[in-house]
């Protein structure tokens, strides 16, 4: 019966890492991107001003990941624009959300259900991404294990970790936070997720590559669906993290749970966009949007 | 009589395509280009206190298209590095410009009649830099459609889409705007170009290379040539523009010529430098570069 | 004996220039580099709040000579990461300078002749970057001299050229100066080393690389020793300087000395990094990192 069941696990595993995530999941990611980048105040305002700017700040959100990759091992950082039809649906997405009469599409798309499902499909997109980033550094480095940490670390964190020049393209110029200094909870899970699948590709984690990627979608939706329902940005990892820092490097402890995540952002207005950018509350994003219309 | 037409145009294309840039040409480009670095505030100071950044401005002023199609397709930034000849002759250039005595020889480049001649031998490089880029694109990526346009929207701005980080190594910083945002006539024509000779490169437009290069170089010669005579910064563009933005992204329409261009300039002050890149009206251009002298 | 004398030198210096960096001068510009690191204001902080954003600070540190020169050459910027016994080695280093119960190991460290000691270490390992980084252009260019002069001059310098972008990685946002308009020492001395050793590599220069190597490491060593002993930040450069620029560029020469070096500095505050990256006074330093503490 055991044996029957770790069976089925791995079966199971195998052919969901087998799933093709075209045009599903990337439908859904885009989706999912170029709302968090409406969210972003000014972003309406500057997608009637200047459409090319807004267009490009949109494929940074969808592809930043692909292209920071490309750069951190040395390819031409527009590589992954050789898929059209890729750049095309993000297009679509990008135009459907910005410029749909309406605003209908907006209003499809955020409703929390919708969203709730979107967000799900997002994560087994991002958790595939960390694994390939693994996978592909492993090939080009073969004992570097900190490039492998590195890549898959930007694949699974995209946008977020270049927000600072991302934001810049729009205008909006914040030197004093970044998502380095301010780990949001995708960010962080993107580090750890790095460290686990280089771990599984160096043969240091006895499991197969394709029940490392299944259990940790199923923790990654888990969380954001989660978050995104409650409307929460607390991090499941905050509780270890503030002992491991407290023990590691000083970091001190009183309230560290808020002190080490919110602490380090005290002196940024509540609404700084590297830790809002995938935490805001709804009411306050649907709020922003709305006035930006 | 018609065809014997056709085939002189023909003819005439193709050995206008066949020409040789250098020296001549290159010359003009690379005169026109750190003349508008001169003309920008602060630059002569900046060339006075430390020659090396102000070489390098004008090294980006030059060579910037060549570093970021480089940067575009993974190869190394300092590629065009290697033809010594032309890094010399860029480099007088931009010593005659900012330290020949009595300021000689700014002052014959600057004379009218002869910078509508070098602006013209200019467009003329611009528009060859524009199709090269997108044909070294169409090798490197014979489906990337968006891979195209981009290499030659960047080979035909130049300095100009990273003007915020030349601006940088001069000290200053303004990330309220960018050439993104608010695009100068150079640099739209330059992705319109770039958009004719991607449809052309993948055989949509049934015409030569040739014919296009020497129609879009007529075209950029016209526009720029009587804008600069004229110190204007309209753009022959704007009214389809306007209608066109009006109808795809919802920009607002009345008054619209100035709106779409200069409305998303209102907050800048007039002289801000993304606009004004190339398009500053002589006289203030005139009044600047000698305050600062 | 003359020959004797030169023969000697001779072996000397190709005994010299075969030695192994590993471990023990790289430790030391490890120490060195991060001790700088320490210095600068803020850095403390950042460590205990985020100590991801500390140990990247870190690494450009000790590894941006080596991620730029793989930029400029079009290489992955990662490159160097697969030496997973230097990034240990750098990491153990910023983990006891940073964390180190009582601060022991800084105290260690930054005490004057220790520091002596390591300063001399980090001028020979800089020295050989200059010299692998114009050979390794070289190599891929070979006729590209300003080419190899760039790559040196990077190798050189390390993260002070790239200073902005590190401050903003701790939230500090400085843009009205940078390394390239205020020069410090050892930037100056890369730039002048690098065109040295492109001479050399391209036989303008009678004198084995081996023999270069020696004598600048030398130079280096005495200058940089002496500098850090009487916290001075006056560089042996600035009285030719003054004069090469005056004839040169213009600029002006009463009270050269000061002005070309401290006079672009004039409307920064007197404790900006670029200035003051390797040059502050040891006291001030000191006070600031207790204060830090």
């Amino acid at each position: 019966m055991d044996v029957l069941g770790a069976l089925n696990l791995g079966d199971i595993a195998q052919t969901f890492s087998k799933m093709g995530m075209f045009p599903v999941f990337d439908l859904a990611y885009y989706i999912v991107s170029i709302l968090y980048l409406k969210y972003e105040p000014g972003s309406v305002e500057v997608s009637r001003r200047s459409p090319v700017a807004s267009w490009l700040c949109a494929m940074l959100y969808c592809f930043g990941s692909y292209i920071m990759a490309d750069v951190m091992l040395g390819s031409s950082p527009l590589d992954y624009f050789q898929h059209n039809s890729h750049i095309l649906l993000a297009s679509a997405v990008w135009y459907l959300l910005f410029y749909c009469p309406l605003n209908l599409f907006y209003k499809c798309v955020a409703f929390l259900p919708v969203k709730l499902v979107l967000v799900a499909l997002k994560e087994v997109v991002r958790t595939r991404k960390i694994a390939a980033g693994v996978h592909h550094a492993f090939h080009a480095y073969h004992h570097g294990f900190f490039i492998m940490i590195i890549v898959g670390y930007v694949k699974g964190s995209g946008v977020a970790l270049i927000s600072n020049f991302e934001q810049l393209l729009r205008g909006v110029w914040r030197p004093e936070t970044n998502e380095i200094m301010n780990m949001s909870f995708p960010t962080k899970a993107s580090l750890y997720g790095a460290i686990l699948f280089t771990l599984q590709e160096t043969n240091w984690i006895p499991m197969a590559k394709s029940t490392l990627i299944l259990l940790f979608t199923l923790f990654m939706i888990t969380c954001k669906v989660v978050m995104t329902a409650r409307h929460s940005h607390g991090s499941p990892f905050s509780l270890i993290e503030s002992w491991v820092c407290h023990l590691l490097f000083g970091s001190p402890l009183g309230g560290a749970v808020e002190d080490h995540h919110g602490g380090a952002a005290a002196p940024v207005s509540p609404s700084s966009p590297a830790k809002s950018k995938e935490e805001l509350s709804e009411g306050t994003r649907k709020r922003k949007a709305k006035k930006a219309e």
